[in-house]
């Protein structure tokens, strides 16, 4: 349990009508709690990993309720705060085919949305951590969730803690009057490994880099001269066949080297949310327990697999996604 | 359809763990749309009456939904604008004998709380009405729902409308700044009959009249001659045995003249919530077509007869509540 | 097995909202088979007896479940034939406490009202019958199911059978041209014991007896002595308080003798249909092992116990159904 | 809204158990309400057309639900009326890879089939019209309503509206002794445009032409020349590679003009019930917003689309449809 | 969290058709995970206790399923080992009214039965602990669990723990050869607070005291003569009244002085199974933080309330639990 | 009927959380009842076959809910016996695509596997029969369930009855001390037709043939020289591509002969347990009904349609699957 890993991130609600139902056909929903970094958390404690999750939900039942399915995974709640704005959620009509679906969030006056960063002691908080994660999303959200996110992010460096980013740019978020890109910049500086591929290289410098392999090594040399606290990139590409189908495939460029996984398929798919977040939490798994292209495949199992869970998390075992990159994934029933 | 009733306020999403569980033992939620003042419309359209709602509702899916549901009454939906706020919401875990509902709200910042005075053309959405009914749960989300409410109210005394007010105070409410009571007073004002009893006049009035019969015929004098536009008083009592029992007696004071009904008995309770508004609707329904001491006995009949129906809103016909009103309650089936 | 019974009727499938919920408010109905008789074939086979079920059901899936339905209590049903009109089916709005129950029929055109008497070889369908049970409710539904159900008693009688009747008037059927009292009264005068009330025998005489004792044992002297075959009348007593709670009891009139059980109290109601099936089942098996008085006191705890059990089947054994007999029917867990 | 479209037909429920369970696998059943001519009018609505639905229901809570549920879309139901017979209803058992689904109908004896064309005021009901739909449907459950639909189409030629008419054959229909070719082929000469293939038009004029392109281009000039007010040919082809997987395409004859659309694949399949209607649907809304070829385009889309949705009607808005017809339908999250 | 709190015994899953449905009539179950001690665990953990639950489940999916839920409420785990054999469960089906609900179990060869007391290091797993708590299901299990528990009393007691008991005779129990009473009577010997009444204490010394209050006071008395360590007698008193109501009431003997608490209704009853645990989690809530005779009527206001709550567990927080202790339980809603 | 069938075995119920979810992400599991042998004693009374299943259930109402669901297909339970024992089961969580589906079993302790030889009156139970069916099921679980089958086998033998094998050998069983491959060579020796492959040949008589053409022919050659008894060998092929699509193919050989059928594929695959099952059955039905090459392709089609099928039996009709078996299977309705 030496290997602490410490995430900071909202926790959302995530609220669906049963199958394929819009919500017009439907008088009940299915409901999830997630958020893109404690996937990330739930997903490494799952694992057997050590993990504390940082965040502040809204102190009435449903905050309670969160708090209690954080717990089932043995994740560490003691720096889960709670104020009296409700907690954000989402809604989410489930498409298929050639229906893509549809998100509605409420969450930009939610808990999380003011979350205050001198309620963190965030010198306590990291004690002891190996790895911090966090997302793009987080400091989309509002001024005071940016200005905690930094705060940590500072101590994380100051502490010489190992920071993942995975700095996502989401055009619904980004309200509050900050520019998101130059946000992500500066806090993706205060990070070691990057989490993401020519898209977010681009938003973030404001390059043009092609997606294409040699696009990917130019945009990951040019990131990481203009920031060079990174030295590790690992991107996930995700070819959306149809809203039912999807290929995943992992690369990667560690100093000079690149690597690339195979191209795994997920038909059907049963859920796409929250797959990008298992593959930061099998990258991060893999970084502590095996070599830098090992890590990349396992990341690239791990969210191949989680197109088959439903909900935002990723329940599969090391074992499970240990098999899936070994290629053994036919139609088994294991007794 | 001559007598057009028009109603405004806040269109809500009610969402809940099925049967008794709290939030912790679910994975699921049923979900209603209701809405205090909603709910007087639903029922009033539901009893072949000509109804229209004016709103405020999120573009987004959700807010579709709600537009369609509140369609399927045959309701007029045309003053009902949408903004990119989310819809407002909230949690109930239902309690049952001793242990109480428990109710976590996420309104304040929703499409309602932003609405704004200017989307709506009073003049216009009151056009042909003969009644308004309003509560006080709109003016206490938001300032903009306030001035809204308040420009509609004078728009309606200006066209001589009749208007039902239903000031109830609550705690929870009244955020941004104004203090209920006094804004509650104001409103008032505007208003011809009031729907309440001692307790909400005591919090207007800033009065402490007893709630028994002879208080709450001093409170109503009272009441009259301070805010002389109210000339008819009508008070519904619900005596909450447990969470699961529930008795309900209406009383009135016109002009001179104090009226009481019997007390209804339901056991069990399926559902509280809406109650008031079905007495609410029920009176209004009363008052268009009986006079006001059948007008009471059937808001009370349809009062009691709510407390049986799933949801926030009183699914039941005028036959059905006529039915309950003449004590045929029995253990029928009609076939 | 050497007591076999035979039940005649419709097999008829309930449509039913979840919980206390309008159809309005639902996207999907719990259902269930059932139809008097077979209500009565059902408990009987439940409770061990040796019953054969005939009846006419829709050549289509539908069908087929109802019949591996009935298979499922091991009830015989070589005489159950096809046709090409659909299963007759009914919906169910479930009320509580104030608010009745309402039910919906589809089973005028469907295919046990097209029963035909040719396709049922009498003579073989009741071998080794000692007791034939018929309702009120088939001879209303069509005329050939009148017809069917009338060979039907005369063979029985013809076989010395004992001829179990339950002729409740429905005034929602008889719509093909025939009189029901008229029909009925026929009907009982193949029939050995009656099973019903003042209500049935005024309906059925064209008599006014009031529903008191006394009334009710003049009744049964006036129609012992119209109807010379009967000669043993049961009576079941369903006072139902509200929707939601109900008392029973049973009396009885064996030649000169009146017999009366205590009052049964059942509160809350689960589900009341079925509940006088549940009576007929439990005095047939209690006249074949007990005395009169004691298949009274069976037949009315079985009765009882019904209302507790969803759908129109009672699945009670006959331990379950002697221990409310005898009074231990406090809040136990069976272990 | 000036172009008003009005459709007539039964409004039928549809129960079908959860999944791919069949009903003896099952205790509870989904419904959703439909109909042919109520799809295509739903769906209309819901790309914000006017729209008027012409039919009968039962006077019971059933027909309650229907007409609530139809109002939800802001369909004009003023020219539904009530008779007391049941609501059609049919029951589907979900197939699925190499199991066909499976219905069994129960509507020949119910509401719709009795409807009395004196009941309509075919005038009044068609006053401000610019499309009236039918279907073959309709005029195959009884004579009654065969006779109202003509008066309909009669009155709708008279007033110079445009008829578009999907006269597919159903074998399962035409019980009540007409020759159901020779009534389609009647009711097609007032019409003015044929939703329809090959299959239909050999149906109607007895002729043999093959289902391939030069056969399609052949059999519609036969057909105009036949019946010369049909002056606009479109046809649907809907190929079922298995229960869960489909292609669609378009394909039509506008004067001398052959136009197809692309093949659109759907897999997996969600729902294929409705999917011809949405066709019809999507033509009619294409007709009036577009030219003849994107129209049919985008009436192809919208069949396509329909495939992923529960239930019988299309809820897909207009933007929806033309992100599949632009080939925008991968796997995308509409945040 | 100085006071932490340990418990010992089996984690089981209740198994029950939804409703008040029997087995036959359902194609699915709710589940819940329980078992009388980690019951008391839970409610602890609830109330914000420090609490560790020691116990052996199955070395598959659904132990890890079990220990994630235990997890969920803070409670620690480390002490909870794996093995080969299933984890025990057992049916429900749930009664009503005159019905009594019914049990079966699948136990007696599952993962606790097989605990081995060499797994568990005793003085590490009650360091620290101020209370153990134990019941008498878990020594009825198998003879290697009250092996496990004789070897967990005997540590704690040398460690000067107070233990608290609840010795439970359960003839469904006990089948491999040992004599439960004698058992129990040497396991209690090992115990300072005694949670049973005169049943308990007749079952455990052979005596034949009465239910009454004075028998009730001898009983004590002899129980505290006979084994000096117990110094505190609590008792919990449930009347059935139905299967659908119920009342509870607390009695005590400190020394020589009998308290008794008020009697508390409960109607309808949601779930009677764990009332008698949330006494015992009251009362050791109770006995940390108030004094005695409150500590009894904070336990009875808990067994009172888990009756609302489906499932086995008390969910309720203090603030719930005091409200009902100081009789404020009438029908609201908490807002 | 003069075609009697029997089967021994287990009956089993599976418990599945719904959809794709872990069971940590459920409150609810369906059930269904099954058990290997039953499976193909289902199918076959489902195709209209006189089947009797000998076995034994818990003597609760587990037990009873399993008979009620094995006479709801007309199976003969006149010998399935009761004991103390609970019923076993199973739980599945369900994968999907490249994640397999988990099992964990709670049955060597229960009913089944207690179940006693002398119970059975073997000579009885075989009266009439023409078919015995057995798998290596039954003797893996205990050593009284492989004794009772042994007696039975060796009664069938006497008997001159037909005996179908399909001894799949299963790692997880055999925990009782005898050697599986030995107990399986020794049970098959009673046999006349194997239903198997290359695998359970390898298995039973410690040889290595390949599992291409020319292997399976050897290795049939070999075990019909070994066990002369045997004179027909049939092999099902299901080759699995993902967890949710497969593939069926079925081959054998008859004296000298080799067939095979072609290769079905199913996709997506609704379940697939008891798909090898549903083989054995539909070949059972063609070697009373067809030759065996129709045999066997008739097998392979009802292996493949089952796997369309919810739960453990193929509920598919000989219609059903002589459809498949004629290609018959794209996206039709059958209406």
């Amino acid at each position: 349990m030496s290997n602490k890993i410490v995430t900071f991130g909202e926790v959302i609600m995530r609220l669906s009508p049963p199958g394929n139902r819009t919500m017009k056909q439907s008088h009940e929903m299915e409901f999830f709690f997630g958020g893109t970094e404690l996937n990330v958390a739930s997903s490494l404690a799952t694992m057997g990993c050590n993990v504390r999750h940082i965040s502040s939900v809204s102190d009435d039942f449903v905050g309670e309720s969160a708090v209690s399915f954080i717990k089932s995974f043995g994740i560490d709640t003691t720096f889960i705060n709670k104020n009296e704005h409700p907690l954000g959620l989402y809604f989410l009509e489930v498409g298929s085919s050639v229906r893509a679906s549809r998100i509605a969030y409420n969450r930009l006056n939610g808990s999380f949305a003011n979350i205050k960063s001198e309620q963190i002691d965030w010198k306590k908080a990291l004690e002891g951590c190996k790895y911090f994660h966090w997302t793009g999303i987080s400091p989309g959200i509002s001024e005071s969730a940016y200005e905690s996110l930094k705060e940590g992010l500072q101590t994380a460096r100051e502490l010489g803690i190992e920071v993942t980013s995975d700095p996502a740019y989401r055009s619904n978020l980004w309200k509050y009057g900050k520019n998101g890109n130059e946000v992500l910049k500066e806090l993706v500086s205060y990070s070691t490994i990057f989490i993401g591929g020519v898209n977010e290289i681009n938003e973030i410098l404001g390059t043009q880099f092609s997606s294409h392999k040699e696009g990917f090594i130019e945009a990951c040399k040019e990131l990481k001269q203009q920031i060079p606290s990174i030295y590790k990139v690992f991107d996930k590409i995700r070819i959306g066949v149809t809203a039912s189908s999807q290929q995943t495939q992992g690369r990667a460029l560690i100093e000079e080297n690149y690597f690339e996984t195979e191209l795994l398929e997920v038909n059907p798919v049963v859920d796409r949310i929250g797959t990008g977040d298992a593959f930061a939490a099998g990258l991060i798994y893999g970084l502590i327990n095996f070599d830098d292209e090992k890590a990349l495949k396992f990341a690239n199992a791990a969210c191949a697999i989680k197109h088959t869970i439903p909900g935002d998390i990723n329940y599969c075992s090391t074992e499970d996604i240990l098999e899936v990159m070994n290629g053994d994934s036919g139609g088994r029933i294991k007794r």
